[in-house]
């Protein structure tokens, strides 16, 4: 009589988190947005080519150097923020045991795109997530995508119409765009393809109850 | 001198032809323009219904059952525009030999991901090509889903946050929504998923030369 009922909203329950994401990119903020979550962003400012480079010259694996990468960011943003649930991400592509990176110049963009003309490449999509300045989950999804034997000229047309566009993307190409004609073959979820293993890491949250299930 | 170079670029070719689709829905041209291509759409105004349920009737597929709907839309448009390429699409959930339609009440919706959850399903999306009001060329595509075993609570309060926006969808869910948070495990292309077989239909049109290759 008069008393609120017992139950409290998933929206205002005070158990559910906001999720901080340790990146400064836009593109993981609106896919985690998009799937309902509340998200602030901090950009950690790492180095990532030093951090890559001397992963490399450890002979690390692809998928290691993903996964450490989204480690540092994370590691660094939640070590400021130890009370928050902090999601460090990272992508890579593999192309050949080779790790490529974003290109810097449509010459570039234009060099790797002809390497991995009709050949297979990998896209790595590492998560770490820390909380009290600890790691407590993580996970690196992958995609393998094939490339068409496009000619000189489409791809010439190709980058004339989207660079710089494109410069964001370890490949050079948005499959969410013109990019997705240069590909034959895909075999690997969407959001893994977008730089987030996202289906994994909401199952992880609503098992963990940060989120409702 | 003063001549202009022997060659035509991919926008201005002649030899390129605009696609002609043969739907009135918006998420398939915007799929299509987003890929690059010129599209014009027509709707065909088929009686869905009635072609599913007499399809139904003689035991056709799942998987027929979708040809057949995109095969009387392109085949409808393309008597009208018979010199034009037209595409005709649909998109079949099937769930334990059983095809879904779009919900049209949230009750309906409601109903529909209660069965859904903790199953699995299949999207099978058709495209059919006409040209000369004959079809030159058909795929169709499948994508595999499993829901997760979520709470009523969930389900309700997802439903009362995105209806009526999800009717449009066969299964009540849209996955670049709050939808992802209903599944557990993805097997299959975005494209197919949002209700056309693009890499495919892109890859025949390239090699057909009706787009620039």
């Amino acid at each position: 009589m008069g008393t609120l009922p017992n139950k409290v909203t998933p929206r205002t329950n005070p158990m559910f988190q906001a999720l901080l994401l340790a990146s400064g990119s836009e593109i993981r903020a609106q896919m985690l947005r998009a799937a309902g979550l509340e998200v602030t962003t901090e950009n950690p400012r790492i180095d990532e080519d030093l951090v890559k480079a001397a992963l490399l010259q450890e002979n690390a694996s692809p998928r290691d150097i993903a996964d450490a990468l989204a480690e540092s960011k994370a590691r660094k943003v939640s070590a400021r923020h130890p009370d928050q649930l902090v999601l460090g991400c990272d992508q890579v592509l593999e192309f050949n045991g080779q790790v490529f990176s974003k290109p810097t110049t449509l010459e570039d963009a234009s060099a790797q795109l002809h390497q991995l003309r009709n050949n297979r490449h990998r896209l790595l999509s590492a998560a770490v997530l820390y909380e009290g300045a600890e790691p407590v989950w993580r996970h690196v999804g992958q995609a393998r995508l094939m490339m068409r034997d496009f000619s000189d000229d489409y791809l010439d047309d190709y980058l004339s119409r989207n660079w710089p566009d494109v410069a964001s993307s370890v490949g050079g190409y948005k499959l969410e765009s013109e990019g997705i004609r240069l590909f034959s073959r895909i075999d690997g979820d969407h959001f893994t393809i977008l730089g987030l293993p996202l289906l994994e890491l909401l199952n992880h949250l609503a098992l963990k109850g940060a989120i409702p299930a």
